[in-house]
């Protein structure tokens, strides 16, 4: 589905819309430095695609990787035109999931066309974008770096809710409430594995942006690049650190539910062998010898119940002591 | 043995079967440029594999490569003929089984010569060889692409049928069924690490493909390697991952399976020592001496009883409680 | 707020106050070399920051990197001035936390600024700044050197007062007291996750300065600061021996707490074990049979008594012994 | 202890046995290209040693080299003498042991001389030298090869059977036997790393020499020596899987034992609570109250057994449905 | 504390002694090559370093580096002297500790200054050096080479060290002694670690030496610092190799821990389930129902006593065979 399709002018949009094979025209023949067309479309079908395909004169195996849709994260030179495919990542708190989404962007002197699967709306980009035609006259590299900072904002969004998340597990793992947050740790793990799958594998395609790899990025967006980078850094290491603490997590887990099960059974044995003292002294007064002469004297009785009760008490304290009650 | 023998020029399969002395004639004599035979060949005996070495030119360390066949992916030049080993991997779901084959691929500007041990049937390249007269104007290395996009295609398939067979393992872990799957996530972790032998080493020979770094690989071919090469690079990353996962897989089912048994425990732990207390009770009022003044009271026995009941339900609502029930 | 604003000439401080906008005309109108005004900045508002950038000249990014305070340590050129972020530690030792603030410096040939979020006064850096004329001459660069030096310095306090912890930490895991400082080694780990990541990207930056990568730090400095890398690459060491130490520290702990629990319950049930020697033989001589010798024998009960004395103190040998008791 | 010295030329050996001084004579009047002796050394003492050395005109660090015998395996050209040390692998199987043996191997042009410590004979390569008379022609080199691939063939043979080793423990850890092989698991990790230790520093030395890095191994062996080193890095691939694999094993036999132990401790226990249920209401009815109307009546006894066989069966029918008998 | 001071010349030591300002004197206008002092320090005070530094013309850092004894080992030019810093390592078996001390050299064409921070006496380094006038005469870089040797020497001894006390931890964790080394181990790890941070950072260091990154070691002297590398490189594997083993002690520990006190709680257990059937089966006959024909029998009570045994027989047999007792 086409959602938007504008063409950009000495750094601002120009008004109308346009059928985007008016737009693949406007391409053709418009020779201004600086001058592109955004294409912005959402959940193609293959027919679409290969039609756009054929009015941008997108590459065979570009246009292929646009229809597939579990690509990796990368940035490649198809002819004249850059192809970056990213990972967006959008944390769904009330799950513990981050949804993962797919953005592919073709960018060229000419044009740029984006592609979503999934994943927010570009909306407040494009606003973005419109604010700032002195970045815009750097040509279509403007927009694909207002796109990247947006994507990267976004996963560090997503990190700041992982990380309340993982504050949530560490506190069930030490919390005196008898909870065995496994499963969760676990599902965390994975979560971790394909946010990092989404963000390290862009490390180095911004890297390449920053440095002037791709001739479609001009020089004055170098610098913003490099900034989109810096933060990629950040997050790309507060997902190794998740990782690491997960691991760990896993593991005060298991001494966490076992110290606990373990002081339940503790208990339970010591309240047992309480009783057990009781019982042997009774069932040795109800042996049936004639000759026990405890048995005959009246303060008998009274005498072996106090001992019970002595014993127990003292039992009782010690356990207590001993902190396995 | 032999199971195909063909001549390609122009872009086109030549009609006709030849023996394979035919098609190595062809190839010394034949100098249009583009024009190629492939001869692909299944579990060949040493002694076959000797006569094809002898009549295609092919390097005696090469020959030996192929007879014996626990090879390690990699290219190799020998001479003016590349050697490409390449495991193939199908999985098979009812025995959590990733089948490994092995495919040595011999390509020159003069000859294509695939010899399979095991592995699925080329059938299907052929087909989509012959489909993309364009591609295979460039001569033998268009063969090439087809079967490593076909091979990194099946790990694609095995990497999702894998990831099936995981979140199975996963369910079984936290599942309340009293499963222990540590022997299959063993087993899986073991497969694993077979896959992952299998495609890493693959890795560095693609991208030596896509960079040009062998010449039987013309210019137009390179971005289809390069696109062979970040499929296989999702690939790897996924069984890197997978790993990650069975790591902690192992660790989380000790959490589970030592949680779910110390529940067992005390479970019976609690029952038991609900039982000592009338036990313990009945024991005193068991015992024999003379002057015990309850045992005439012809209350004694229902207030007894009444109060062995009494603690039972005080224990069990407690116990209950508690969760240890 | 601004804290500090000096003008520097021939290695010394020059007395009098400045409003930053007089020292930032200074460094407009002043050609002397290795004269420049030191600004310095305590939690400013954005308002501020960008009245100094404007004055200053400062890029765009550059500010708004001031202006968020979670970076990433690193150095970067901005146009002619060289932004340096850094991450201060102090370690509050009643809590097992290493404090971390920010630290942003701008330095170019005319000035020095610096943006100091939370984390310790540079007053003293001031001071010692001030008895090196001969490194002041070296121009601006002298100043970030006296600033890293004293932050390294810091963490290297730091990582001290770390290793106490830690120490007390495995005390605690090998001690006979039976505490659980799962939750300890737990903090102690994101602790130093934390600390890594001020410090290992920091040995990039310091390195490149040492290796005159950046203008601005003039040759004289560039031995300065290899010995802070130097001091850096040993505090960097030390925080990943803390980590591989917390790992096993994890490790060992459950070793310790499941040796320590599974001693108690193996100690009441050694007692329990030996309470049901004499209940058992109890019940025996309790039993209504008509035909029982032995209760007819006036010996019959002390021997019994005996015997269960006998059958118990061996028991409490051979199980103080095995150290069950 | 020389066992065996002979002169080779034009890629023969040549008839005769020879004193190693008459050996070095040949080497330093003999101009023919290609023309070498190679003296074979087992287990030599310090003197034989150092006068080989001074024969033969080695450079003093590597006949120190040769004397201690815990080399690091390692390429090292001496003057222009190439000093390759490699450890052998030999598996006894019966043992689960890898003996590692020394092999120092010091090629030129006139000479080779191979020093022996433990390991297998070095007869067969001498028979299989002697079959490739056109690779002698390529002179010292040639020897070296057929040396290591013999090498490199043992590592593999190794490896096969460490393989099966390490399978069968994975069948122990996993059979309903209640075994405990973490000792054995532990022992076969030391092994491996002994083994690793051998092979992997070999990598290097043996790219090396396929790369040419050293003269004394010409062009046409130089492919011959990349064969060796793929062989090569298969082995160390699957001894680094088999690391891995040993690392899972002893986690998967720590669940295993666990959960058997466990299964035993619930089994008995739940014997015991099934125990304890008539021993209860036993002993309700052995209290000694004047007034229980059901010891008066003539079914009460048998009613009471009836009851007590009727928990006890509901108790273990309830039990085996859960797994716990 | 100055303990040596000495005048070298054409590879000999010449006699008497020099105060270290005569020694400095020479230096200065001595102008044969290889004629060099040496002075050996050892714990200096603050002001002894900086009258020594003075003499010497050091870098005011590199005096720093010296007072400060916590260093890294490194080795760097300040102008055109050279500072190495090392640690030694001697093992204290009785205590399982590495004794680290430090050690800092500065080399210059005129010059050896070796300051010595606890750590074993170079005496007899000063006498290998005199025994070698050909290595000498290659200068002062002689004396670091000499130094460097003992040091990894020690290393190598401290490692074998290590060595025998692992092994004896491996044998306490796998023997049936009921030990549990945890402390111990973690000890090793810490002592592991420690060895480690003085070894790895001096591979960099030596093999700058050997390759000839240092204009004061001149060129006869690589092959020898080559063979400090290799030396030193074994010990970094071996330690490697430590760090692993330890950390799979631990694990193996864990398992045989608990596997241990496991069977204790089994055999407890086992032997209070055969208490409990005798007493259970007693409490039945000690129940006071009027009509119990048993207990008008003669034989009941012999039968009954038969029963019980009977049935314990059975039970120690029976758990006898599945190795519970």
């Amino acid at each position: 589905m086409i959602v938007d399709c504008a063409f950009y002018e000495d750094g601002k949009r120009q008004a109308g819309d346009l059928t985007y094979e008016e737009a693949a025209n406007k391409t053709k023949y418009s020779s201004r430095d600086g001058a592109f067309v955004w294409l912005g479309v959402v959940d193609p079908s293959e027919e679409e695609l290969k039609s756009i395909g054929h009015q941008y004169g997108l590459h065979e195996l570009a246009v292929e990787d646009a229809i597939e849709s579990h690509q990796r994260p990368k940035a490649e030179m198809y002819d004249d035109t850059l192809l970056i495919v990213v990972k967006t990542a959008v944390y769904a708190n009330d799950e513990d999931l981050i949804e993962v989404g797919e953005l592919l962007i073709f960018v060229n002197p000419k044009f740029v066309i984006t592609i979503r699967h999934g994943g927010a709306s570009l909306e407040d980009v494009r606003h973005r974008v419109d604010e700032r035609p002195d970045l815009l006259e750097a040509g279509a590299g403007a927009v694909l770096h207002q796109i990247l900072d947006r994507v990267v904002d976004d996963y560090s969004d997503a990190a700041k809710a992982f990380d309340v998340d993982l504050q949530q597990v560490e506190e069930q793992v030490f919390s005196d409430e008898r909870d065995n947050p496994a499963q969760r740790i676990y599902r965390l793990e994975r979560e971790a594995l394909d946010f990092y799958r989404a963000v390290a594998p862009l490390l180095d395609v911004v890297d390449g942006l920053a440095r002037g790899q791709f001739d479609v990025v001009n020089d004055p967006l170098h610098e913003y690049f490099r900034d989109v980078h810096d933060h990629l850094q950040r997050v790309n290491g507060e997902i190794l650190g998740f990782r690491d603490l997960l691991s760990s997590s896993l593991q005060a887990n298991l001494t966490q539910v076992s110290v606990r099960q373990n002081e339940d059974m503790r208990t339970i044995s010591a309240w047992a062998a309480m009783a057990a003292v009781p019982t042997a002294i009774a069932a040795i007064y109800g042996m049936n010898f004639k000759y026990m002469p405890e048995l005959d004297s009246p303060i008998g009785y009274p005498l072996i119940l106090l001992l019970m009760l002595g014993i127990c008490v003292y039992l009782y304290r010690r356990f207590k002591r001993s902190g396995w009650l």
